[in-house]
């Protein structure tokens, strides 16, 4: 199976947990059978691998998501980066030139297209398979995916199918309805849209040229960002007649906002959590490393980060866009390709942070014009270069290192460092990069 | 007037604002006029200044607080140490004790003893100089104020007047009772204990070397140790005939738990916080330098700190003491009489902490056996000594100090300091201390 993951932009429904630069999926708070903990993009990676050892996955995401997804599957996973986000169609049709021209797929070869988020169970990943090869045998041009609703929810899409088969001609597309028409829908037998598609490599690629004046995958990633922001249904299924739905009805959640997402949690805790037997319906998820107690709350979400923490009504949380928006936006830990990075304290005239180094990675080879920096070791080995001399450090070896003068560090073992930035004005955009001469 | 403030050991109610080493009368929570943030402490001896500018005020309490009493009040204020923890009376005995010997106070001047953490307007303050004038003139040996009930509490002492005028003799006695009891008492006009009382000092004196034998101050405060644990009340108060009561109807809370403590704000936070429209008597304090947003709540509170995060239905609040006698108690930040630290990371082989020392203070001089610390200077001016070299430092500096070697840092200004300390067994009793000669 070829599938190609949606990977979406960070949202702030879950804050504190995603902001700029940090996405939902990335979160670790699905528990594995062995205990250990896994973020939604792991564990979707994980289950297409069950299902299929041999499915080729690749995601289509922005370049902010690329050391994410390297820290969290490794290297093999492909990725079609999205210079810039222009929606899903633009995104589908980029993922198609890089299948056909990066990874050398065959036109007629089925492509299955799906979210990088839904929580599933390994029977969606069946139907996943399912769906490729109904695209890849019928004579439609695009198979689509349509999940048995549970509710007249007015979240989502509806397709109504030609019939109540497995496998119907989609009759119409219906856009987010009220709760009333939602209901009405349901009546007639409509399924939701939960995003998912298969069709063939060229069918898609023929559409994207119509659409879109290109040659091959890097002439279109080079004019990406002057593409117009459309969706994939607005441009193409919608025009298309050739057109099938198969039904789901297993497992589907949509994990968008706090309410979904604690619903997925397999206990009621990730961190550091305590409740007294008050407690009913309360999850915590907890990336500080201090404990949060709680007593005598129901229904109630509390998600703590280094960038803030959040304690919510489960349905009201998905309200919180307006209040994240009010926020001075300040990245407090990131993931980085080369391992994170934590803000332990800013003051005036100095910040304070705890760099961790992968084991053969390093940082880009750097400087600033307006601060001073010292690393102080605190854990694993490696080796220092300032200035063009390299320098091996352990435990307990401070480096300073002057405003203009280059810099970067190299972990030859796991490597922590406590940074600390000292100047009137520190800011990220102070860095210039240089290339290493060897 | 002459006041003995009690000042009682630190309480796990208001986790995690009170910890082992910090008690709830330090922390600041209360807006004064103009806006800026006062701890109880700070309010009651701000209010009897207000009241009677003379006033001469001794704290008594343990040694673990007398930095906070300073960096709080200054250093006019009197303190009678209690060498550990004995109960009221003798910390009463002690502080007579001090009085007299110390302080110089005549066997016939009144003073007044009352808790440090009433919440209370200046009308209580009055009511206080009222008291010890009362036992200045009385024939009783011993007036109590009586706090007229507002409801019947399960929570405090009954004073049984012998009439309802303003003074009248004490009839009886009652310990904390059961709702049903309280509201009995009150039928007859029962006032609540909240455990004020004035008296000439030679009085409680000539109690004290009846129950104790010991010649002066320093006699006394060498054997503390060795006294029992007996409460005032019991000790004294109950056996006494001669003793009144005097009426107080003004505004009186009792603040030992988050419950009665938010309800003595005057806003809904302390600290960064968001609340949406749907909150209902939710109340914040929040001493980490992130924000908290509150969505859909109902009377609850919120308090973080270094310590930990709780989340609590206000009534439920009072039932913390269990919950956090479970934790592991990690000090992540404490007052001392020369600043202030906050440990802002620990990690396997290693501490980083940020050290606040005030102007014209230092640190003990000291070394460690089993760590390295490096210090890097991040605000302020002033001199290291180490192994007896002065060094001037300024921000960007670096210090760094192997195991064994003697080191201190003199703030010239108000300093900052990372501390980074490195070593397997990283511990607060790995310190020895020595003098620094001139």
């Amino acid at each position: 199976m070829n599938i190609v993951l949606l990977s979406g932009g960070s949202g702030q429904r879950l804050w504190p947990l995603s902001n700029d630069i940090r996405s939902k999926q990335f979160i670790k708070i699905f528990h594995t059978a062995d205990g250990a903990l896994e973020s939604m993009v792991q564990r979707v990676y994980r289950q297409i691998k069950e299902v299929d050892g041999d499915a080729a996955v690749t995601i289509a995401t922005s370049k902010s998501q690329v050391s994410s997804i390297h820290n969290q599957l490794g290297e093999a996973v492909g990725i079609s980066i999205e210079p810039c986000r222009r929606d899903t169609f633009p995104a589908i049709a980029l993922a198609a030139a890089y299948l056909k021209d990066v990874k050398g797929i065959g036109e007629d070869e089925a492509v299955v297209v799906c979210p990088v988020d839904p929580y599933v169970e390994n029977d969606y990943f069946e139907a996943l398979k399912e769906l490729g090869q109904l695209a890849q045998s019928s004579e439609a041009n695009l198979v689509l995916m349509g999940i048995e609703p549970t509710y007249p929810s007015e979240k989502y899409g509806y397709i109504i199918p030609d019939g109540s088969k497995k496998v119907s001609r989609v009759s119409m597309f219906k856009e987010k309805p009220t709760q009333q028409l939602a209901a009405e829908y349901i009546a007639q037998g409509a399924l939701w849209n939960g995003g998912v598609f298969a069709f063939r490599l060229g069918y898609v690629l023929r559409r994207a040229h119509e659409l879109i004046s290109f040659t091959d995958y890097n002439d279109l990633f080079a004019k990406y960002d002057t593409l117009n922001k459309i969706s994939f249904d607005y441009a193409v299924a919608e025009h298309e007649s050739l057109i099938e739905v198969m039904r789901f009805s297993g497992t589907w959640k949509d994990i968008g906002t706090w309410n979904t997402l604690t619903e997925a949690m397999t206990g009621n805790f990730v961190g550091e959590a305590m409740f007294n037997e008050e407690c009913k319906n309360v999850h915590v998820i907890n990336e500080l490393n201090v404990p949060i107690i709680c007593m005598g709350l129901k229904d109630v979400v509390v998600s703590a980060s280094p960038d803030g923490i959040l304690v919510s009504d489960k349905e009201q949380s998905s309200y919180i866009k307006p209040l994240v928006n009010k926020l001075e936006q300040r990245i407090m830990f990131a993931e980085k390709s080369w391992g994170s990075f934590r803000v332990l304290d800013m003051a005036e005239g100095s910040a304070t942070i705890k760099v961790t180094l992968h084991p053969g990675h390093r940082m880009n080879y750097h400087s600033h014009d307006h601060r001073d920096e010292v690393w102080t070791v605190i854990s694993g080995e490696g080796r220092t270069i300032v200035d063009g001399m390299e320098q091996q450090v352990k435990p307990g070896d401070v480096v300073t290192m002057a405003a203009g003068c280059r810099h970067t560090i190299i972990a030859d073992t796991e490597l922590q460092v406590i940074e600390v930035q000292l100047g009137k004005e520190i800011s990220v955009h102070d860095k210039h990069k240089y290339e290493l001469e060897d």
